[in-house]
């Protein structure tokens, strides 16, 4: 259990720990996924996919698949709308519709091992099978490339002939594999170099890793015979997925309506639609729902992971500790289609400290991969890696502990971000004091092969669109309806804060989450905006419900509305008192229901900050590194709920151990994923990891009503960091590769 | 086609006839009715009911039953809370819980032929109708009593010990059947009947008729494993089966989410619960969904009919044609438990016309049937009959035309009811001057046998609660969100209400009706109320959409909200102008979503008034009636959707020409009915009748915005008189009791 700071007491149900709304429903295994469903006259659809990481499609002859006793519908790229220059933006900035579309289902060409190349729907899953592969593929395969560097080789196999570097808005003239190049500069960086005590420059590199996520992809589509297109599914956005296969099949928005269905995990890798335009179609086609399941294969191979990337960080000092420059040369890979997370991984590198010079150059490269997308504080981690390597080097070198080498140059308040923002009030240092002051830091290691490591991690946090409505019920509870998928808890985190505004009891706010047809819109849950927008829009929504309240309740006192104070959910006037539940019994009398909403668009970001603890003790003989005791703190503004910040901040450690020390997408030379399954491809285990230890930081986020800042990503960002950091203490071996797995690590310590 | 006036020129959709929005589900068998659903794990439900009309029952084993292999739960009455003595408010007025309980499942007392006595839950259907039966209920048989003037008799077969006459709020002191007394009385009655020209009295019987919705009653039942209860099913009022189920289980309403199924009719008769509370607590005994379904046996013996009747009408009037008193004596049964539909036939009995001088005396009296229920109008089509019989008489005695006589006594805008209100602006001269001047009343009927008939009906119309709330998408449409269930085509007469409001086309509004945790309360659909009122909350939500667009187009044009204008449903500011689409595609750069809410109570009556001509022509051997032509003409306020107004004038006429003609409950001497089946209850079909021409007559109702009145219920009240006048002037045989079946018309006619 992490500690938590006094500061709550203010708040009456914020900071308590009630049991989760939907808790019953998940245990008891009431809740309905999305692989629950099944409606009348479901069919099932299959999708066959390319065993070549790299190939052109010559010809699809779907002709013996159509003839196959159940076949019911056959679909491929050509069954969906042109959709070439299509430009739309879906709620995080702009998509390019036909790479979309092609990464759905490939259209020409198949640019990964596992790309989704054409579908059928059929009676059952067997048949669908047994279709999919009578679908003839004729390939023509082309040379592949799965490193980021060799893909921006000038002799690299050219994933697609139209893309052009994108360099800060101006457009390369010759096709590339750099889809984007980002650059920011601040004061004179080369001139700094020059003037430093200590420069320090080191090379890192990480390979591909996946979200996780226990639930594969899953989705039900009806195309209704009136033309409206309803869509069950697993996804982090259903607005989101409705604007993506609404833009998909060019139809409006309002003709799709999707329900979220519970999620089994996302963790940014449920964002983008895969099944949902194809199982629509093959419901056009065939007039029947049409269910979609992925194997656990087709979610490695089909899915986006996060990129790997090589990156180069030089950072200069002076011989008293302050950071005087730094520099960063980033290449992320983009997998199959332009759009990674580059540009995070630029703004985040540096975000920890006050540089006075910098230079980031920040590459999104396409190759042979599944096209990579959001996992938790995307392009972050592996950025802190290697910028907080370098630091923790530097800090030894100058012979100053690594957690006052931080201290002397932490980002606060007015410090201006490289990329451009200055920030707010923001609780880093908050964070590195907590670190200092933690049992953990103050009791020694002790013990031969052991290490202690410590790095900290910085991620933004968005804002974006979100709706609430709320119903007053006549026995004092609220229904209230949001727009966000839950995800890890946030039913709950959201009720919290209506509650708190309106001053009942958490069991009192009974949450629904709607479809995108019951709720106005709202973003995905993700960017760990979901706590602190979509709570923001119910703290609006109780402020509606209150001012409606009181006016009842000067309609039964014969008062002026502005005559009644609410006070801790008590209406008063005059001497006269009624609580919300007496009030709520009597709106039947004084004018009916009480409606209330809310819409926001909080702008900016909420800025979060950890620092993480590990000590290791690292094998001699096999270089198998246990995590001895890990400790993540945080500035997490307000913990609304602090069980499940916690919860939030011990999933993005072990996430990051994984990442740090096993978890790694394995090609073959021929760009095929090795390891697809959850025995080669080895994530971490209750047995692998210890308690992680949490100390919650609380520094007011005066940007919103409750002081929330969001806090599922920020967690990820500083592990391999730290561990990598540990494993140097342990074994004198600065590691720069990720994972630091068993024999990477051997071979290293025995060259040594 | 019926006509429509020309006075909805004045608006853009409304008086238009677009598509509804649930057709292409409703007719392509996608709609989800009650029967269709079945959540995984259901079981199904089944009821013991009694074979007796009236009896104690002194034990119930269920040992064998719950012996039986498969059985999961048995109910009886023992298993639910005590609620002796409580009352409580559930939308429409007090209702005694015990009372509704024990006719879900009988306490201590069969009360009526197929009164619910025990419930099981098994694995299917069968093993539950064979464990049903396994149930040894011992009775004490009891003498029974199903005609209302025997039940009123001293010493007449109890119903309930503990009944006392209620007369207009004074206790009786003795136990009786007699459960309301209601004594409306203005001016001075036996001195203007001692003065008046002619005086006639007329003494009418009506047979209990049930209101033949296709779909019976079907229910699934979830009582989580946290307490939560979920109810789907087809019901009028998703929010009042919430709080009836609520309060018998003595649970909070938030325990409880009723999901409304789409429902195949209802006319009054699906607002009591029936199943629902069985199902609830058989699912709380077995831990899993109980899904119940009706025969149609139990629906004709175990759910609510209309009341039978007995009724005296004694009118005065002068040479020249002015009445000068009425005086009514209604007796209606209630069935087996108080609350029957005595109150509205007293409020609407001379409600057509102006008296100086009336008195009205109703009874509610209890006897061995299915306890009565709201039946389109309830109580109203009886008191008509009775009503209508005498002014037809009056008039021909008089030689007046019986238009010109309901002309000369008409009530209008003024006229005081003789139950006390004073009308607003209503309609009923202009669809007597419609009806004078139709094509009907002009065409000779022509040939031998053949009468015409003429009668006039009065409903109040109700308003009650209503919410909505609705989201604006970026193709321009708009969802909303709804409360009340669609019976009738309420989805889309309230959307255009909204479309309306916003200058956008019906189309782009997208309905939705929500359930009970999805939107705020909402009463019934009935009364005739949910145009009317929640039209009036749709119109609001537009007001509060527009209210906040015009916000967002100030803000992109940098001006003064206030200087925006709404013009035609496009904003328009110092020769700027956007359309509502095209602004709604600027939210997301304006501030983010627009959400709109509202929640009206709207007092008072909308009154509705209908005047029906009919001709028939009647066999004389065997005394069938045929109906030759029928024309309905209703002061519908504002016709929303014509299509859907003529259709509920058809409905309703047709229903009461059922009614009249053969519909009726045959009981044995022992009180067991002998027709329960749609073979033997003769309901008219497609056959039996000819089209129904109808005249919308619109005389703008100003407390409604778009002056609507309610528009569902008055058409059935005027065809009973209508045919027996037409039966009259074809045959010079004045019928008095309904129906008007051919053993009973030809029995008058061989008499006479």
């Amino acid at each position: 259990m992490g500690k938590t700071s006094d500061k709550k007491q203010k708040y009456k149900v914020i900071g308590t720990r009630p049991i989760r709304h939907d808790g019953a429903d998940k245990v008891t295994g009431r809740a309905i996924y999305g692989s629950d469903l099944r409606l009348s006259g479901t069919v099932f659809g299959r999708i066959l996919r390319s065993p070549h990481a790299h190939a052109k499609i010559k010809h699809i002859d779907t002709s013996a698949a159509e003839k196959l006793p159940g076949v019911l519908a056959v679909a491929t790229a050509h069954d969906f709308p042109d959709l070439k220059d299509k430009i739309a933006n879906l709620g995080e900035g702009s998509v390019n519709l036909a790479h979309l579309g092609a990464n759905a289902l490939a259209h020409g060409k198949a640019l990964y091992k596992g790309h989704a190349v054409a579908a059928v729907a059929a009676v059952n899953q067997h048949v669908a099978e047994e279709a999919a592969n009578l679908i003839k593929v004729d390939y023509e395969v082309l040379p592949s490339v799965t490193w980021v560097l060799d893909a921006m080789r000038d002799d690299a196999p050219l994933l697609h002939e139209d893309v052009r570097t994108n360099s800060m808005g101006k457009k390369g003239d010759k096709p590339t594999n750099i889809a984007t190049h980002i650059h920011f500069e601040t004061g004179d960086v080369d001139q700094a170099f020059a003037a430093a005590d200590l420069v320090i420059e080191r090379e890192f590199r990480t390979a591909s890793v996946h979200q996780g996520y226990i639930e594969p992809h899953v989705c039900t589509a009806l195309w209704n015979q009136d033309g409206h297109l309803t869509l069950w599914t697993s996804t982090q956005g259903s607005f989101t997925a409705r604007a993506q296969t609404a833009e998909l099949l060019q139809i409006p928005v309002s003709q799709v309506t999707v329900v979220p269905c519970e999620i089994g995990g996302g963790f940014g890798g449920k964002i983008a639609v895969y099944l949902e335009p194809v199982a629509a179609m093959l419901s056009r086609k065939c007039g029947r729902p049409v269910k979609m399941v992925m194997t656990r294969e087709e979610v490695f191979e089909g899915t986006g992971p996060t990129p790997g990337s090589f990156m180069r960080v030089k950072l200069a000092a002076t011989k008293e500790g302050k950071l005087t420059a730094g520099l960063a040369w980033l290449a992320y890979d983009a997998g199959a289609f332009p759009g990674g997370m580059i540009g995070p991984g630029c703004m985040c590198v540096f975000s920890c400290y006050e540089f006075p010079n910098a230079r980031v150059d920040g590459y999104d490269v396409l190759d042979n991969k599944p096209k990579t997308q959001a996992y938790r504080a995307p392009g972050a981690t592996q950025a802190a890696f290697a910028c907080e390597s370098v630091i923790d080097e530097m800090a030894e070198r100058l012979g100053i502990c690594p957690i006052e080498f931080r201290l002397k140059n932490a980002a606060k308040e007015g410090t201006r971000r490289v990329d451009g923002p200055t920030y707010p009030r923001i609780g880093f240092i908050e964070t590195l004091e907590a670190a200092k002051n933690s049992d953990h830091w103050k009791t020694p290691i002790g013990g031969p092969n052991r290490g202690r490591g410590i790095a900290s991690g910085y991620w933004f946090n968005i804002g974006l669109k979100s709706c609430a409505a709320a119903n007053v019920n006549p026995d004092g509870t609220v229904s209230l309806i949001e727009g966000s998928t839950d995800i890890g808890g946030t039913r709950t985190s959201i009720a919290m804060q209506l509650a708190e505004t309106l001053g009942i009891s958490a069991e009192a706010v009974k949450p629904r989450v709607a479809d995108t047809d019951g709720v106005g819109y709202t973003d995905v849950t993700g960017g760990s905006r979901t706590t602190f927008a979509t709570g923001m829009a119910a703290h609006e929504v109780g402020l509606d419900i209150q001012k409606q309240m009181a006016e009842r309740a000067a309609h039964l006192w014969e008062c002026d509305p502005s005559k009644v104070e609410c006070v801790d959910g008590a209406y008063k006037s005059n001497g006269k008192s009624m609580t919300f539940t007496e009030l709520a019994g009597k709106l039947g009398e004084t004018g009916g229901p009480v409606v209330g909403r809310a819409s926001v668009d909080p702008q900016g970001s909420s800025n979060g900050f950890g620092t993480h603890i590990v000590d290791v003790e690292v094998d001699p003989e096999t270089a198998k590194v246990t995590i001895l005791r890990y400790t993540a703190i945080q500035d997490v503004g307000t913990a609304i709920h602090p069980s499940y910040v916690e919860g939030q901040m011990q999933g993005g450690a072990v996430q990051g151990i994984g990442w740090a020390l096993n978890e790694e997408y394995v090609f073959d030379d021929k760009g095929r994923m090795q390891n697809p399954n959850y025995l080669d491809y080895r994530m971490p285990t209750a047995l692998d990891v210890p308690m992680i230890d949490t100390i919650i930081v609380e520094v007011f986020n005066p940007a919103h009503p409750y002081g929330v800042r969001g806090v599922g990503e920020t967690p990820i960002v500083a592990p391999p960091a730290a561990i990598a950091n540990a494993i140097y203490h342990a074994t004198g071996q600065r590691m720069g590769e990720l994972p630091i797995s068993p024999p990477r690590l051997w071979a290293a310590m025995a060259k040594k």
